[in-house]
């Protein structure tokens, strides 16, 4: 029998509105019968929902955080706002996980604020689960820390070695360092110094990742700091935008074209599809206590859906508790883990 | 009447041989009756090519630095390299411009070197001009300078205007600068510097410019460090690979899709054409006097042409004069443009 587990869903997150997240929420109990749900928001809008459904409880939030506002303030003002209220019903015990396609940046001040950091984990970061040729790989830090040093990107990889495996599945995932050249010695100093640690305490560390690697699927698992690896997010995704454009354009460009756009557009919008954000279930949080994942805002139902089933999967395979033991198992063992790097090495 | 110039070429750059540079030579010979070209290589290669055709000099090198090598080193060691030879002509004035498909490290290093940077400019630094919707955008640093300080980026930007201006006839560029948020405040500590800085001292600056817009066509420039820009340029290249992989699958995926995929191949092939590295002739590297540019290591005999064709253009437009002028002209306004940053904002 599967575990039965409850996620605290944040029904104010997300660019398309309630009703989506509502949706969302509705296709992943029907999907997962030992889920239940805390659905956070609105009085009005929670409490019909909850009287509606089996395994939804409703808990009322009077506040709400825009995608705009300052995250750690906004954080600390709103203590009444959805994403505060459900993450701290993950703290509190009454959820064990969270999931809400608001503002990434409130959620993580919420998250370490409120729920918490896993003991050792200096720096929570952001993964990112690209679709990358062949099989995914988990691009990590994709923005929470913006400033790094060197040895939190250990600890990235060690988080999204637990991640790969636990919940996608892989097997001895293949960790990469994303940097400039494909020798150990290359990079700019920052790398050059992650590199050094990575090697020495990272047993699935298999070295530099370049930019053009990312998406052809030879790493399982890449770190970065949060600068470069949200740029590089970014920039797949717009990559992936402007191209479609320039497909539909080539579609369009003569007669030939256009007949064959009608017989080709039912595979192509299928592979838009394998390659939305959403396939894989939003974007975990790894490193805070209990299971934190954050939907795109754009997030449609099935997005939502599969968002909170892999914080429900995030939660039985107790990714968390598995981090842990994995950071305090690296932590004596790892050479310069534990020190604090001088301010120069800060990217 | 057109200005006569003289490009040295690198005969031996390029993964696809000698014959497929002397192809494109020939190509740009017969594109502009003013090129007069110096071809740098072994004498063998060379001699008979010159005897053959007017315009050209044969110029005997003995060496050849390989992509693998370490740039300085090998530009110190290999003094009779074709690439330290064509670096010689420019320095000499026999020839005005050089292009090579060869290392770009060694083109780099070699440049600095031999030719010498444009008095005034603290590092040279490569341009890359992005296919992105709608218009170009010139995307520097993406490789030269992988530690940067923040007031690099004043000039990068002031670079980047002059080649856009002259190169590629754009009025009035809007710079941007490559972050992660569009609001002024956001990014890690050099974004935040580089942001105030730029601000302050380059006119055409419109704002920060997220990984997603680079491909959008929302700026004409857009700088950043030279570790930042090598990952974005080559997640860029790669992920539009892996997109035409998985476009081509999808064109494969069903029975309707094979047909229409032989209507519309003809259109999608010009796309990719149009979307390939060398459509905007090479890579400039600004900042050193004469023109001095350098092409994909894939560049075929078009490619080389173009890359010729720009060497030449650059030229005649005095790129390298007017970044003198701009950089002069700025030194003095810019805040804190001739001082030394601390050690701590180096990226």
């Amino acid at each position: 029998m599967v575990e039965p587990v409850t996620i605290a869903v944040d029904v104010m997150g997300g660019d398309l509105g309630p009703d989506v997240v509502l949706d969302g929420a509705l296709q992943a109990l029907r999907a997962d019968s030992a889920l239940h749900l805390a659905l956070v928001g609105p009085a009005d809008v929670v409490e019909p929902f909850a009287a509606a459904h089996d395994r939804t409880r409703a808990v009322a939030a009077t506040e709400v955080i825009a995608m705009g506002e300052h995250p750690a303030a906004a954080v600390r003002a709103k203590k009444d706002s959805s994403i505060v209220v459900g993450c701290r019903l993950v703290k509190e015990g009454q959820a064990q996980g969270f999931f809400s396609a608001g503002s990434t940046g409130a959620c993580l001040a919420a998250a370490t604020l409120v729920v918490g950091r896993v003991k050792g984990v200096k720096r929570p970061a952001l993964g990112q689960v690209l679709p990358a040729y062949a099989r995914p790989c988990l691009l990590i830090d994709v923005g929470a820390n913006a400033d790094c040093k060197p040895e939190y990107l250990v600890q990235f990889a060690q988080m999204g070695v637990v991640y790969m495996e636990s919940i996608m599945g892989v097997s001895a995932p293949r960790v990469g360092l994303l940097n400039i050249g494909s020798e150990d010695t290359k990079g700019d100093e920052f790398a050059q110094k992650a590199h050094q640690l990575l090697a020495a305490s990272v047993p699935q560390f298999a070295g530099n990742c370049e930019g053009g690697n990312l998406m052809a699927g030879d790493f399982d698992v890449v770190v970065c700091d949060g600068f470069t690896g949200n740029v590089c997010l970014k920039t797949i995704e717009g990559t992936a935008k402007t191209l479609f454009k320039y497909v539909k354009d080539a579609l369009m460009a003569s007669l030939p074209s256009k007949l064959g756009a009608l017989l080709v557009k039912g595979d192509l919008s299928r592979l838009k599809g394998k390659l939305s954000p959403e396939t894989y279930g939003g974007t975990p949080l790894l490193g805070v206590k209990g299971a934190v994942i954050v939907g795109h805002g754009s997030s449609n139902a099935t997005a939502v859906a599969n968002g909170i089933a892999v914080a429900a999967t995030t939660v039985r395979a107790n990714v968390a508790g598995v981090i842990a033991d994995t950071v305090a198992r690296a932590g004596s063992a790892t050479p310069g883990g534990e020190g604090e790097a001088a301010a120069s090495d800060a990217r």
